[in-house]
């Protein structure tokens, strides 16, 4: 590949403006109030890819959100590149504490990145990611360097569980066919430090309902005599995990890949300052499951956390009432082998089991997917590492991400091919948080790289 | 006092309009948007007043909302009777659960009320209660039957504390000096049980934030590896409760009254259907402190209740986020001799001791008041239990209530009086719940008994 750099450094303005564009328009998939901008987001997406040199571009519809389809086949002998995205964004809020508004991107100069960083929601998770890739195949097919096929699929359902999707890939497995899938939806272990995603934890997503009394009551005459759901949720949440911070459900851990010490030991030398970290969150403590390390907790581990709660009165001043009805959001982050459907019949079955006399509780199990994990053996990893060295001047970490990407491993069911996570965002891009950014520096360095993988992939698959 | 029926039949379509009028003003004190609201129900209460035969009329500022204040001084020599009342609401919501708009009163047959009862929030709570006293003084006066004084302090802040009204009355003693304090804020056993309220429960109102990492996070990056403030708040409000449901506030139980087997047999002897309560409310079973009925346990045990709790993620659909913060609204019934100010600092030394490493926590209290005991041996109880057996044929039943009044404990240490608890509601009035609603026979029966009230006490008086 030649003058990447070059060609990049030459319209990188019009790259930056370009995702400016794509991130003012409010894709929120979890919320029907912008069907309409989530919509409009995949047309743009389309006209992009078409600009960008696919032969072919197509919006295909779904039982929801539409997935932008593009393809440039060059040759059918040579290896076909599947590159997957999500055009849609996570919600913003609490709107309050973002210092600018989520959907009006602002550059801003910060610490860690003196070249700016584009401030803005799905910035990083997934637009600015996606775009990268959409910007590498412009200087693929301008400059004639293009070494294979690619297609693309973009969707607009990541954040609300890729439902539509799994539908879509099997009825389309032909038309998907491929010999990699390349995704850039994760990070890296630090702006200098290149590293590649090996794992990815499964997900289990669920929504409870503790109702007791069939109306809110007042608290004076009836409190102490019936159940108060607010207070039965939160017993029932807290019986959840154990004082060592293991999760109680029985069976939770059955399946659970247990690493070797060799392993552990390879995963501690990834460069980490716990000290760091407590400063960056600002906290006195970590907390988590006993005997493992941070970095084990959040990526080898499984987990349960309460991703929102709401019940009773929550506005201004006071209210003496006990709520009819609490509720409650929760989420279970899964390792390899354990598998989400038998998770999510585990705590439905448990949750239900330790709900008191004088309230029914009702499960709905809202969405999730498998865990992955990506062989370093294989080309698509090696063609990963030799393209991040050559940009980078190192040799990228394999490392487990504690977050989840579910279609990953139904790709790899459907599909038969494997997934590469060529991530270049960073902990630090407060992605699903107030004030997501991307590095400009991460941005560029991205659409550098991703050509140097079709490269390398196309000479090893030789 | 002669011809009360006749008086009240003749005039009770304009009382019920006049009522409706007042129950059409949204007057929400715990919510600042509705201040006007607020404002202007306190001149319509002081115009009733005045047309009732109030001599003198004042809305006497506050730091918060004003008291209407109104008197008819008939003679110096004679008794004073001073009437309490609230003219604010608490806030309507969960508004979807109401089966007609709040505040746009309207009146419904029910199996309990086939004369009908009128609905909208404050029909009973105290709007309704307190005008019974404003029409019962318009018929003393009409009919010249008022045997002794009588002043009125209505105020708009006693569903969020009566802090001013706690102030106002330090402040004017001279202006407030009475024999014997008169409030229907309270309710009856059944419809044709007449009760008197002789105990009601003391109040701590706290509200606590807990506080984790500085942002909120990616559940799948971060979780497993920091505190979770949902979790951590779930954890320390289940173990404020032993599986006993005693609760474990160290030293909240030290100046509990414990009533004697003879008081708690004499309790038992009020009419209660534990099915029936059960049915009302469409729970399989009560829950509550180990060792007491339920009638107990709502009067004369103390409590702990969540009655607010919020957090995180509560929108549609799913978002996989640790949130940086987690609020509740909890508040504690307190029993007579347990301080309430006492109470809140214990509450917040340990649930501030219960935090784990990794969280801030932060407790406000919000308001409070102590709990109150009325002598049945008292010349005001004994007019109260012959006027009530005048008007429904039957001698009331002392009993203690769960509620709070917090501002009567002050009453007596302030302007040395008893309070005599006239109540005429019902429990299912669902006050403080949707569907608020007063039967149109505890009103107009309200209107009836009440100047015999004020016959009596001059009679006992002499």
């Amino acid at each position: 590949m030649k003058n990447i750099s070059t060609y990049v450094n030459q319209h990188k303005d019009r790259f930056l403006e370009e995702l400016i564009d794509l991130l003012k328009i409010p894709s929120i998939s979890a919320d029907s109030a912008y069907k309409k901008d989530v919509l409009h987001t995949a047309e743009v997406v389309k006209t992009r890819l078409e600009e960008a040199g696919c032969d072919h571009v197509e919006i295909c519809e779904t039982a929801g959100y539409p997935i932008v389809y593009g393809e440039k086949i060059i040759d059918k002998d040579l290896p076909t590149v599947l590159v997957y995205g999500h055009y849609d964004v996570q919600p913003p809020d609490p709107l309050n504490l973002w210092n600018s508004p989520p959907f009006e991107p602002v550059i801003k100069k910060t610490e860690l990145h003196p070249e700016g960083a584009i401030f803005a929601r799905g910035a990083c998770d997934d637009k600015g990611q996606m775009y990268m890739h959409v910007k590498a195949l412009e200087f693929m097919t301008k400059t004639n360097q293009l070494p294979c096929n690619v297609k693309f699929m973009i969707e607009g359902e990541e954040e609300v569980g890729s439902s539509n999707l799994a539908i879509f890939v099997k009825e389309n497995q032909e038309k998907l066919k491929n010999d990699v899938i390349l995704i850039s939806d994760t990070g890296m272990i630090a702006k200098d430090v290149p590293s590649i995603t090996t794992g990815l934890r499964g997900l289990s997503y669920v929504e409870v309902e503790v109702t007791g009394p069939n109306r809110d009551l007042h608290s004076g005459l009836y409190g102490g005599a019936v159940a108060n759901p607010i207070n039965v949720l939160a017993k029932m949440i807290a019986s959840l995990h154990d004082e060592n911070n293991h999760i109680t459900i029985p069976g939770f851990y059955d399946k659970v890949e247990e690493l070797s010490k060799e392993e552990r030991a390879e995963m501690a030398k990834a460069p980490f300052s716990l000290e760091a970290y407590k400063k960056s969150l600002d906290i006195d403590a970590v907390y988590g499951e006993a005997g493992y390390t941070t970095n084990e907790r959040n990526s080898i581990r499984p987990t349960l956390d309460v991703n929102g709660i709401w019940g009773g009165y929550t506005g201004e001043g006071a209210k003496t009432v006990i709520a009819s009805k609490a509720y409650a959001k929760i989420s279970m982050r899964l390792v390899p082998h354990q598998d989400w459907e038998n998770i999510t019949q585990l705590f439905k079955t448990h949750f239900e089991s330790i709900a008191p006399k004088g309230v029914k509780v009702e499960v709905k199990p809202h969405h999730g997917g498998q865990g992955y994990v990506t062989p370093i053996d294989s080309i698509g990893y090696q063609a990963a590492s030799k393209a991040y060295f050559d940009s980078f001047g190192k040799t990228p970490i394999p490392q487990r991400s504690g977050g989840s990407i579910p279609i990953v491993s139904l790709f790899e069911q459907e599909l038969k091919s494997k997934t590469i996570l060529m991530g270049f965002g960073l902990d630090s891009d407060a992605i699903h948080s107030p004030n997501e950014h991307y590095g400009l520096f991460n941005y560029y360095k991205g659409i550098e790289t991703i050509p140097l993988f079709y490269k390398y992939f196309t000479e090893l698959s030789e």
